[in-house]
């Protein structure tokens, strides 16, 4: 197991549904050192890519992509969520849908922060069916830009997202990605991946 | 004027009816370089407090408070918004009015994250009439927590939330403070801070 598998297996919680919850270090409280190792990872896992910048989406994806810009000295842009639909020609815009909540949000960029100059790594904490991620992607290439790499946290192996972005031909990152869990005995099976 | 102060003047746009866009660098395109010099001087302000703990709001808080919390050595905390009230009493749950936006929202952190034992920096990237802030003091009183310091970005020192704050007797260390703007000029005139 890396760092990140063992943390998810100390401090991690599995409920019903097909529910982890990390909240006690990725995405209600932060623990900050644990989001310098995964930049560090993900820097390893990029080598050679050419990033100059990182797009996120509100809100629990900033603060791990804000972290790892430091470990590729550029700037994070973070994607705003909304239902409204009253978008002035300034913003690039993505429709997406919510797993976890089944409802239909927009994801928006303003066009001053995306260009064709931007190589972009696109840096998630959770990847299950992948919609807000697409939006990502399709925003990015909507501006003329690059997705050099995509960084995520914990993906959900046994959902779709992450097979449609590799058959897609993006090197998906994925520092932990469970194939399993069981809510009665609190047992995750992580995928192996290669070192 | 301080490095803040000097971006703002650079890259911030005044706007009709009192609005700084300042989405170039600090809430939708995030300069981590800065946040780390606002980092090393809310480190400098907050000389001598007992600081445990950062807790922000989501979204715009989330980049600065993880970048801020490297000079403080701490976790970060965010409080979630939400219209919904459908809490669990595993929750602190306080109801701000957003000044922006017109609408009603609770902020809501985790019983789990904030304890007594918890000395707390607030760190939030705008502060105006301060409902959010005044909701995430609201939380940490009700943990029996201690509000330690408040740093926020960028005040408009022509609103009331400041002063509130200030009234109150905490302290805040706001790194720009608005006096006033001019849409039509573009002008700024900022608070005059001792250093």
């Amino acid at each position: 197991m890396n760092f990140l598998e063992e943390r998810i297996v100390k401090d991690g919680v599995v409920k019903e549904g097909d529910v982890l919850k990390v909240d006690a270090f990725l995405n209600h409280q932060m623990d900050i050192d644990l989001f310098n190792e995964m930049g560090k990872e993900w820097k390893r896992r990029f080598t050679g890519k050419n990033i100059n910048k990182i797009l996120t989406v509100e809100a629990s994806g900033i603060g791990i992509a804000c972290i790892v810009a430091q470990h590729f000295n550029c700037p994070v842009v973070f994607a705003k969520k909304s239902k409204s639909i009253n978008i002035d020609g300034e913003m690039y815009v993505a429709d997406v849908e919510s797993f976890t909540h089944k409802t239909k949000n927009q994801v928006i960029v303003s066009k001053k922060f995306l260009t064709e100059d931007d190589h972009v790594l696109l840096i998630d904490d959770f990847l299950a069916n992948g919609c807000a991620l697409q939006g990502l992607i399709q925003i990015v290439h909507a501006a003329g830009g690059t997705v050099e790499g995509i960084g995520i946290a914990v993906e959900k192996g046994f959902q779709t997202g992450g097979r449609i972005i590799r058959n897609l031909g993006y090197q998906l990152e994925s520092l932990a990605i469970v194939e399993s869990m069981n809510a009665e005995t609190g047992e995750i099976v992580f995928r192996q991946q290669n070192a």
